[in-house]
């Protein structure tokens, strides 16, 4: 994996992010796509809307289709048939919610299937393992996802395994093919975090995400560890803030000097009919939509938008439609490519803070 | 609406119906829209499989989005955003199988909305101005549909009133923009029904349906009520064969010189895992798919075979995803649309029984 940063506006960085299957540049959002596809819409819409990273995950792609599959397909990228860029979280995130079901120690993560119950182990050697096997881009290592609220020890301890366990994911490594991401936890304690930057940032990681936030802390929160952490990180390594967010976090957190973004925002919301628009987010179902024969965003040239009416996507989602979805996420995910498009060239010109506060002003003059 | 048979082959018709939003070459299958929207795919992949009429329904867009809203949005055709044909079924059917919530007198049907409950009645005069109104290409009579199994009696009272209600219908026609289509009842009683076609023949219709047919009767039945009234159907109009149906259904229509069909089948059964494919039915669940890396069927083009396996739909399908149904739809529905474009060749080329042998024997070998 290379990486270049190419402009700087203030913080924020416009980069060049190359993999093995391909480039994006940053900062950059990417779809999710867990199982292996980004809900509701097709690689050739994913494509369309400019994307060139996707974003998967280990803990679900090894439940199902599972190891065995991924390898005699030839790997992730053939299995769903992507030739672009794919990241795959740990799933750490997503063990961590499995609650009771779930068993922590210093060798890794003992947990149940929420599918059907059967036993199963992560360790950091796993995990990286099971990413250079099935051959992504960039392969996020196991962590300790400390939760909110968390005592200072608490953190302190997962902090520090977290640490260990990165160093074990390096160690593990077999190929360069396969690019690896650390994460630093520290939960909302600025000590703690900066420990664990002081700790990390020497390795040779390719990349270095902020984790744990975006877990039900204050938003005040989130902004004041993205604020000190991310300019804390290596600058010639991507910044990755994992889990965020909403349109207005992802420029404050670019305004840090953050490159990545994943989140299920725009995806999850088009299925419950929240729109994203140039004045603010809309919610599809209002009955006043129901003769509003204007599109959801009239700034907006995606297909949904260049197409149907705001009561045409009303009828489709009151009617239970699947089209409903289809339709909506096309508008988001568009929405948010067109939004780090917007970003990236306002870093390229000098103009992101100008940007940034115009945007803020458009949305929150309409809510 | 115009209508030209272009060559024949046996009793199998090629033929041109033109009318006010397109043209498409006949045998044709229509998609079902009955909301306005093919189920789990857009319209560009609609119209990129060919297909250039599809069928919506009365009863459902009556109840949602209303009458108002479809006027105001400058009809169905500005509301959904196709500019294809339409055709639009009136709705008795999915009112009859309303059962008790549904009263049937001489004047028409006054029935409870399956949303709500709310109180509504439905006239042959009112269900030709609202096709009118809200501009299809061809609307379909208000009909009586026969259930089966009917007795003697039943039937031909119910024959006798949907003749009443068809001339009812011709005379409350307003413009000629919105061709209207009669529809022959007479349940499974041969004599019932060459007497609907002898009433409804002379009238001026601008095409004739067999209805009442696929309600729950033997498959022989089905066969021989379309061999026995097709061909006594006036040879200048389209003859369409209401609900019908599987791929070998259509093909023994043809041969008896159906010129139209639709059915919920390609795309329920794609919601359901139920794959065509030359050599028949597949079920994309079955555990031996799910290291099955050839596409759905080798000799389909759709992009669905062209980009994906078995094992990656199945995966897909298992997890619950939407993108199961939408590249399913996709799939089915090309299918659908290659058959008929055989299908149509096959009678231009005076080969359509050479056709129809092969493909029957291709499927019911590998069942
Ligand atoms: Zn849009
Ligand atoms: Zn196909």
């Amino acid at each position: 994996m290379e990486f270049k940063v190419l402009a700087k506006d203030g913080s924020a960085r416009y980069g060049l992010l190359k993999g093995t299957h391909g480039v994006t540049e940053t900062p950059c959002f990417m779809p999710v796509g867990t199982l292996g596809a980004v809900k509701s819409v097709t690689w050739r819409d994913v494509k369309e809307m400019g994307y060139s990273l996707v974003l998967s995950n280990v803990y679900h792609l090894y439940l199902r289709p599972g190891l065995d599959i991924l390898r005699e397909a030839g790997g992730l990228h053939k299995f769903v048939n992507w030739d672009g860029l794919i990241l795959t979280d740990s799933g750490g995130f997503q063990v961590f919610s499995l609650g009771k079901l779930m068993k922590i120690t210093e060798d890794g993560i003992e947990f149940r299937s929420h599918i059907d119950g059967s036993k199963h182990f992560f360790s950091p050697e796993f995990v990286v393992k099971f990413e250079e096997e099935i051959g992504v881009d960039i392969g996020m290592v196991l962590d300790e996802c400390t939760p909110y609220p968390a005592t200072y020890e608490y953190a302190k301890h997962s902090m520090e395994r977290t640490v260990r366990w990165a160093l074990r994911s390096l160690r593990a490594r077999t190929t360069d093919k396969t690019a690896i991401f650390a994460i630093v936890q520290g939960g909302v304690y600025e000590d703690l975090r900066l420990k664990c930057v002081e700790l990390l940032s020497p390795l040779n990681f390719d990349g270095f995400a902020i984790g744990g936030l975006s877990v039900g802390e204050p938003k005040k929160d989130m902004y004041r560890i993205t604020r000190l952490v991310a300019p804390q990180l290596p600058e010639d390594k991507p910044r990755y803030l994992m889990g965020v967010g909403k349109p207005e976090d992802i420029l404050e957190a670019v305004s840090c000097g953050v490159d990545m973004f994943d989140c299920v925002i725009p995806t999850r919301n088009a299925r419950n009919g929240t729109l994203f628009t140039s004045q603010g987010k809309i919610n599809i179902k209002a009955a006043k939509y129901k003769n509003d024969f204007s599109p959801v965003d009239p700034e907006c040239d995606c297909y949904t938008c260049r197409n149907f009416s705001r009561a045409y996507l009303r009828h489709l989602y009151v009617s239970g439609e699947i089209n409903a979805a289809i339709l909506n996420t096309i508008h988001n995910l568009h929405f948010y490519a067109r939004l780090m498009e917007k970003i990236r060239e306002s870093i390229k010109s000098g103009t992101f803070e100008e940007f940034k506060r115009a945007f803020m002003e458009k949305i929150s003059s309409s809510q």
